[in-house]
């Protein structure tokens, strides 16, 4: 039994939080039946659940591995060294479960594909600044 | 002749902003004698060059139309705000020129797609925190 966590940030502004939230249950509902039962959000702070939190609270549903994906573009201190050490700290509090750290987002290879795709479907899709 | 102008946030952490210039280089490769015939980096802020002039990088480079996308996971005030005022603003130093604001990257609905991706090649590609 696979859970997910994508792992943001965080922000003050919690419709900013919510996006996440949603992006998540837009997830599962593709991943239904696949490799996911569950597909959380977590945050890295200023939001909940924490990342611990979240890892705990898959778990709790009856996760036997957690994968844990930061929703990050690029591999600053948060990816390469905060998101590992609470991955980390989550290990050693769930020895039973398998918890596996994910590439980053910035780090796919299909994002430069979805780049062109929305810029050029921006003609379209777009809007002028007038 | 149009060109794609990807605009981050930009970083003070400078092998950040490589990334995404990196990116833009990728992108170039895949986009080109196709839709664009140039890709390059914009910052919103602590970076080189700002969105103006990357704008008009662009439009001395040729370019009659220049799509700019922003490089975002949320809709915030960068994305709501700042970065279509920075288009008003060039729109009216360059009319000569057509500038299109294209949807942030967070607005794709290829990120769940490539998320699911990026989490199930997790086992393989990712790495524990021990």
């Amino acid at each position: 039994m696979k859970a997910l966590l994508v792992v943001a940030h965080g922000s003050r502004r919690e419709a900013s939080n919510e996006e996440v939230r949603k992006l998540c249950r837009h997830v599962e509902k593709q991943a239904a039946g696949e490799e996911f039962f569950l597909v959380r959000a977590g945050f890295l702070e200023l939001a909940e659940p924490s990342i611990t939190e979240g890892i705990s609270q898959c778990i709790q549903a009856g996760a036997d591995q957690v994968v844990v994906l930061p929703y990050f573009l690029s591999a600053g201190r948060h990816v390469s060294e905060d998101i590992p050490a609470k991955v980390k700290k989550a290990e050693q509090q769930h020895p039973q479960a398998s918890i596996v750290l994910a590439p980053y987002l910035g780090a796919a290879a299909g994002v430069s594909r979805l780049l062109l795709e929305l810029a050029t479907g921006g003609e379209k899709n777009g809007y002028s600044a007038e």
